[in-house]
């Protein structure tokens, strides 16, 4: 008995971010399959597939903010009824990873839950992990299968490119984002300038300016990969206007904009912050000065990729990109 | 170089249910370690542990309630801390364990989220886990080491020696529940009757109860492990009333009363409520017909059993356990 | 090097139940491999293939019933073969899942070897099982694989349907099988009993009839998994009976008859035994009472939606079946 | 709460060879455990241990012999047990490993049985094995953690070094026993001969001796790790005896004695059989010829280095042992 | 979405012996892929694949000899990027497997090298081995999922029948190889002996020849898997011409020839030496007595039925070949 | 049969860094055990120890530097061997991790080849892994046991401190270590200042310094985890001299000095260089302007606080460590 066997993909979208999940599948030609999923009154979540995926090529999309342990669960939930629905290969595609920035142990006794994620996706199921602007890049060794990262600098970049007439000054909000920063400079062919933090042991935690010269009356954009409660970039936007930057724009991946996020960018001194869809963003939180770009496309592309077997490099993580 | 090694317990505390934790650490006579837990403006969870766990047993308490999602996450967060910190052994305290009811595949398509609960744990760096009266037995199954299954049945069970002259008639809620209602049956030398659902195809799903003649005039207490949104529950009551029940109580181990269980309790005929501290109740869910026994000295006497590698098979749920 | 791949079923039958195999492979339209199983001297069993495996999609049929423990390390020793000779996918179809009872520990220091049988079936290479009428449905969660729980519950159903003409009582024939019996009833749309165990403290070891009223002057079936020393199944009857039934059958999935049930319910008052073949029935046990349906459509039909990733769930254990 | 733990060893046994595990107890000065294996009428093993083993340094003793499904079988059901009831280590002592000569794949689509043995009991929770004479030292390399290979070498040696005057001539009865049989002949400072089977290929599989001259008018003994049919090393005997040997022994650790070996051995010319109790001989096989010698010295004193941390690496395997 | 997935083969090469990888890749009618390999300037190695291998039968051949332990661990890493890099199945092909004769402990405290390479390549992601005369069958069982087992016996045999007017005695070094030595003699229809060790006790360390008369003015042939100094086979050939051979030849399928292996041979009563290419020989080691033939074809054969999912057995090693 | 059992320390050494290993020892008044390690002709390494490290607490040293390979390689070696032979817990100590750089995929189709190495360590039987000033704190990440990573910090400040009247301006040599030259910085009460990557696209990758102003006239020193070849920091101090410092050092914890790193610092503008003992220094290389400090104490220290469980966080990496 033998049979020439068909691929078929399935996308399926967890609760958190249902907009962006749609518009990949707008991107891919393909329909969403119905994931079914309700929570019980005492909060325990539940998920039925509405069609059969057995032998398919599943990937299940869930950006991890908002209630991320809700939905770092969710996605292990509806990975496990997929594995046992007997999915042929299941991919979690993660716009947003969650816990990222907890990669390592900063002290003693912490846990690594950046890595407990990773953990959490392979025992439910996960063959694969498609993800975007990771916080670091080692996140990839986390997982022991292909884990395709994603960056959204092109549609940043092109951003940059199309909105001003001339480089920026590209500064790090911080040192730890400095390598990112370079990287953004050497593409636009910009200065850089990053802001930094002195004089701990004295108790005083100020903040200096690194390539002040180049600040001076320029048009800067701090590049971040995500903005949370925004503390950090409202900050460095400070600074950079008392060094004499004539404006400040903020450029992120993923805006989680925790409180009090918005409040802070509204009342800054940043013009415009350009952020992308990895995270949904609550229409009130939809302020004038914020720009949403989307990486539909780029996560669509990636998929057809894997789903494919084809190769699009330009759109995965690499020193060559922004 | 030769050491004659010492063992320490080290009992932490999540976040679901300190109260129940304090009175475990009381009863062992032990302080509750400091897990330095907090949640970031995002959601995320940190936790840090105050004190040394290297080479400790580690014990780490956190029922799955409440915010259930948040609740397991935690767990297995403060476990891959302690992991990480050298903890010679972690023991996985889970007074109530999470999706409980969700141990096989009702229908196809579906996850079996009680062992992804079992298998998040242990890829967190649970070595052991402790539970109370889980919903199947066999849950202990999905854990591939130890797992100590205590019950609350002898507690309860004195509750009923101590306030009721006679024994009552002892009720299944549903079909599914007759098992455990019989061993509490034969432990009080009690009646047995069974609430029941009939005739799903001809549209209409009405109860029924088995053993109605039993029920006549009788005081009844339906035994359930768990009373959720207490539908079930009040639905099995009226019907006991219908019938000719004289009084009818409910006892459950957990109390997970989900909206709108307190409102139903009230209006019920049930006249007394009695379940355990496995899950916390807000005062405002302490109604009068509520009777809150503890199952701390139960869940002690399992951690000494466990650091000090005795036996006391009496807590321990088994088939001449009530 | 481009090549189109194609998928091939490869079905092999352990020596456990020959005859089921050959029926499973005839509505498949597929030949048995030649697995060429032998038994030296010392009792150790050897296999070889008689055909190249490389790449198939291998199916591996054994019941564990008669020699169980030959019969599950000799489903282990097939599925290890196949996996070194390069077998694509293995599925390891279990009609009669073995040590199904001892799914929990129902008291301290014992195994659960339910769990332990499916712990095998993996190390020794299975990607998937099949089975039918587990014991109980939460032992698909000790694979963390693919695990289709087929039902014989139609086969039955339809039997008595072609047999009865009008709906018969119902009757669990212990409290653990009241959820079960309930399936069965509502969808026959026929009246529900349950025999039960009472007063196990005073020492006496009775039997009672929750739902006496129904039982009386009426045809009562059994419904129960298995049949294995028949003691259970017998009491029930006489019990029944005692109360005044008018006719008892029993009915059940998986009928080990091990010594001394044949005798058991030729003496009984049991007038038919019907059960299906997921065991094989030597002849002296095929007395006249007993009905042999054949469960080998529902296990064929499986196997090929496995094999075509297509979905039959009609045939799949579900709350929607009988 | 500190505690100096205290370590306990308890030592149990399957129902292969009572015996042996009975004269091990006895050299250790500790009692054996009580495991109440039982077996129920369909033939599935239960065993509920009736001490705790919390924290306890577990051995479990099953020689792979006789029913060797059943046995390897219970015993993985009783390592689950010791496992699931917190033991602290579980030892699984094989005085005979099951299916040893299945250790590679010798044609295509076999299994390699030995490993999957090797792979049950340590997904059944062993931590380490502990065997006799090995039919090849590969064998240890399948399971990955502590294995401890004892050899009968010295106790056979003693054998002859106390019943011959002058050493014999060590003949291998095939040419994969050469190496072993070198060695023995070398601790003996013995000469060596070989048994070897010719021309495959011309249909006829004669056997020859290598070492002939050697051979003539001298005592010879066989030298195997284990006897099962015996045919190999009766047909050895035969070629020896016309080769001109004056007598001949034979001489093995394992006594498996599968029909028809023990007819075979009395009629041949072999004049003694030395043996070892790794394997129950029953009391109709224990014709005069056969000489049986204890290893339970050897088997005890392992467990006590393995449970006290000393070396005592005289028993154990080496090129250095005979 | 559905597509009908087509399968490509991509071979690549490590560093250790790209003339191989060439002549296999020809064979077949492929091409070799770029892996990029570079070692940077601390001797840590790079790789970088030139072509995209998504969902690609990746084949990468790397044989373990000369910088050994550079080999294998390049060998992982370049299986390390094909896993990351999306390859659907990844096979490692060790023309010589590195590590064959620490096969199990000779002493106690000693690793099991040849296991810990097989642990390695599975962990780096390797689904396959395919390699050729292993030291010891065994080694199979040290990887579990399918390991094609190669030989080059039958290029070897074809030599020898080719070159040879009749038969000669085939001869093994030492007791370990009698067993392959004497199917080679079986399958030749030839004369057996071999060479051995005496008297350790008594301090000399003597060699003897069993099977003396059949060497006298015979031309002999000895037969091994490797040749790493030639120190046991040049002391093998000597003893043979003691004995009385009339000419001396070795064979062997892997030529490590360490030092100071070449100046034996050179020097040896050896008059011809025959191998094949699984290693490389630099060309002032190719001295005229050494006669290399090609097993290119044979792994060719194998890699071509493993991704055409076909049979090949007479490749493979097994009890009939030589 | 009850015991109190004694915790034994065991230290062996790889052959990488034996001076190393030595002074660890001396620090922590124990001796070095005997791992008798040997390379073959052909390469493989051999290792048995010299004493029982059964029950025993192993730590096995090995920086991997130099021929770095080899030295994981043997690393892994030592510690199956270890494993094999039954010792309690094996912690590997790394004071350089091999391929730490390697922490993620830079492009796509790359290894992680630190990730590699982790679970080359795991799956050879490491418990535990101790390691100091990794590239990346995530690689803690990679493994996913206790991981405790030691920092050089303190040793290195110390000398400054002691060496120099006031703080230097703390110079990061390149934009990816800002954040752990900031933490220098603060620690210090330093100035802070980086140089950094332009104007890439334009073909042209020159250096530029930011924070300029700082650096003119003032003693700068760049601090680096690693100097391999000396490009980067030799290229540094470069531009750190043309920008006007009066005098630049480099600091760093790993001194690989891979050729022609020896040659570039001699010729360069560096006027000292401050390094560890975790790489050995060969002669040859140590030139006057080279200072190595010793990390033995803090390894040391690090051993003891594991082997007796205590709790030395000062020695730990940290955000309030240097």
């Amino acid at each position: 008995m033998e049979v020439v066997p068909k691929k078929r993909l399935e996308l399926y979208s967890g609760r958190s971010h249902p907009e962006l999940a749609g518009a990949i599948a707008q991107h891919l030609g393909v329909g969403l399959g119905h994931a079914n999923i309700t929570a019980f009154a005492n909060g325990e979540i539940h998920c039925r597939f509405g069609e059969s995926v057995r032998g398919a090529d599943v990937f299940v999309v869930q950006t991890h903010a908002g209630a991320v342990n809700d939905w770092v669960f969710e996605h292990c939930v509806m990975i496990d009824a997929a594995k046992r629905a007997s999915a042929k290969r299941i991919t979690a595609v993660c716009p947003y990873y969650g816990y990222s920035r907890q990669d390592r142990k900063a002290e003693g006794r912490e846990p690594i839950t950046a890595k407990l994620v990773a953990n959490m996706l392979r025992v439910a199921g996960a063959d694969r992990i498609v993800s975007v602007d990771l916080h670091s890049g080692q996140i990839q060794g986390f997982f022991d299968g292909p884990f395709d990262h994603l960056t959204a600098g092109r549609v940043l970049v092109e951003y940059l490119e199309r909105n001003l007439a001339y480089p920026p000054v590209v500064v790090a909000p911080d040192a730890g984002r400095l390598r990112v920063a370079e990287r953004y400079a050497q593409y636009l062919d910009a200065e850089l300038a990053s802001v930094y933090k002195k004089r701990a042991r004295g108790q005083v935690r100020a903040l200096g300016v690194m390539g002040a010269k180049e600040v001076e009356g320029r048009h800067c954009v701090l590049i971040d990969d995500m903005i949370d409660t925004a503390g950090t970039i409202v900050a460095a936007a400070e600074i950079l206007m008392a060094t004499g930057a004539s404006e400040v724009w903020a450029m992120a991946t993923h805006a989680l904009l925790s409180d009090p996020a918005v409040d802070r960018l509204k009342n800054s001194a940043i013009t415009k912050v350009v952020v992308t869809d990895t995270v949904p963003l609550a229409s009130e939180k939809r302020i004038d000065k914020i720009e949403v770009l989307s990486v539909a496309p780029v996560i669509a592309d990636a998929i057809d990729a894997v789903f494919e077997d084809t190769s699009v490099s330009e759109i995965f993580d690499g020193e060559n990109q922004p």
